[in-house]
């Protein structure tokens, strides 16, 4: 069916955008660097590859505990470079600027730009800014794309990920959505619930220092849950999860539940999901773990070979329920 | 002085956006690809030289003769990647998108994106959506970010332009400026003038395989003026232009006289300033030419080492006037 309008849910990182993605741009812009749809896509150029990334960061508020909206412009951005082995070699930011937007916070949001891309080794290159009138845009826009060199014989790509494989997540779920949601609606939720915005090329490299790694995925919007659906669909397994064993801090789980969210399906900006061979389940752990970024690193599920692949849930008491990508818009604008 | 706040001046691409650029950006940022400010960063990486660029185009209406927002956003940034002497290898597409928008019209956006990618002959390889609600942004916003691979021993930079070289202009200046204007205000202006918008890599390439240029700019936002002003700054150069040189259609000269818009400060989507040593001239004047987006490429004027550098035109009549930066917003959400 062709798109009639767009609707805030084509933003929402799950269902909906792959049918914006589908119906709209795999159709205009067709390649075959597109098609995977991965984080990054990769590219030669003068006999090196490359990895190539671009996200567009619109959250509201644009500043809120444990980050901002520049910090989350300079770690997704390099983390979608990193989870395809590349390291990050430049970044540009582009900005589209409210007319009466305060110089102050301008100044504040760059600055935590450069901090963030100095924490990830990489330096802001290039820019833009454009300006449009009161009441054509909501503060603050910010562009950042990405490009980093994949060294020679790293090839991570979802397709690579085989039956009995394991799934790793970095460390505990939600704690970004939550952080942007509380700070949005002044919900006064306890517990210090921060954003988990963090550059992980430095943990990533660590990571992949041992052999074995088939896959990483940046866990953003849509959640755990979505990033399942998308490995699944490219390799053509099912991604069974265990419940008990997904890590979900206190605070989080209970805002969550107060909120009536599934942190399976909420937004993190410092978090991946590993996919590996089983025997290099433990040194992969282990190098995540030895990271700050990484300490909560934890085995939440594996990959297997079934007649209908899908995403399933092992629940708590034995059930088992399928998840399905995220539909329509849990949390609009949340990065 | 620190900035207040942000005005609509901010993003004319003339002195006020240099001061935002240097109060905030160089500031926050510093860094040596960054520094020379020029369309492109150079960036090496495994061996190889890049160019990497971004621009971000909130343009309105986002359909006007000649081009719309999609041509518009890819032509750009093909563009600045052709002036540092780089082949366009990869293009991202970011998109932020209000509720609401439709899809018929973001289908024809993003194919006419496709034709202007084919006609440069890149791909676009990456992309992200962002959706906001009604009223917090105005229909949709484009940024493209783009790398090229600069070949072995092209170095073309302004701090490279010397006294005596000519400068050369690649055709009718203000057509898009004016396009824009016409269709946004519904002026109703005769003559048919057209957006200029339009890939010149292939143009470059050509031009290119003459010896002896120097330098090239794409002449955008705030125009030939302010364009000449940033050269002159690099270079410690005077420019001095022939007012009786300057190739304008006369419809759009017409337009601008009504309009009290000065070409010269007008912006461009297909045309180049070029910078070349003065042996060299009628060759490149050959290479542009015979191309079609080169047709009216003209020599309009020259470089000279001065004790107080200046852009100064030499009026019709034999005068001289100073040009200074585009000052303000003359044209505002031109590209």
């Amino acid at each position: 069916m062709a798109l009639a309008k767009v609707v805030l849910g084509h933003g929402s990182g799950g269902r909906l955008s792959r049918d914006l993605v589908e119906q709209v741009f795999l159709k205009s812009f067709s390649n075959p660097s597109l098609k995977p749809l991965e984080d990054s896509a990769e590219v030669k150029v003068g006999g090196v590859t490359l990895a190539f990334t671009t996200d567009s960061y619109v959250v509201t508020p644009v500043e809120f505990p444990g980050a901002d909206i520049g910090r989350v412009a300079v770690c997704g951005t390099v983390n979608d470079l990193a989870v395809k082995g590349a390291r990050p070699a430049a970044l540009s930011a582009g900005f589209i600027l409210e007319e009466g937007f305060p110089g102050d916070l301008l100044l504040r949001i760059t600055r935590s730009m450069r901090r963030a891309a100095d924490e990830a080794g990489v330096s802001i290159v290039t820019g833009d800014t454009k300006v449009v009138e009161r009441g054509k845009a909501d503060g603050i826009f910010i562009n950042t794309a990405g490009v980093g060199l994949i060294p020679k014989g790293r090839c991570l790509t979802s397709s690579a990920v085989k039956p009995g494989d394991v799934i790793i997540v970095s460390g505990n779920l939600a704690d970004h959505g939550v952080a942007v949601m509380n700070a949005r609606d002044r919900l006064g939720l306890q517990g210090g619930i921060k954003s988990d915005a963090a550059p992980l090329n430095g943990m990533i490299e660590g990571l992949l220092r041992a052999p074995g790694v088939r896959a990483m995925r940046d866990i953003t919007r849509g959640g755990l849950a979505t990033v399942l659906n998308e490995v699944s669909g490219a390799c053509g397994l099912t991604a069974e999860l265990e419940e008990n064993s997904v890590p979900v801090s206190p605070a989080s789980r209970n805002a969550c539940a107060l909120l009536g969210l599934d942190p399976l399906y909420v937004a993190n900006e410092g978090k991946i999901a590993v996919f590996c061979a089983p025997s290099a389940a433990p040194r992969a752990l282990q190098a995540l773990r030895a990271h700050r970024y990484g300490r909560n690193a934890v085995v939440v599920g594996r990959m297997l070979k079934e007649k209908k692949p899908q995403v399933r849930l092992v629940t708590a008491i034995g059930g088992a329920r399928v998840l399905l990508m995220l539909e329509g818009e849990q949390l609009p604008r949340i990065c």
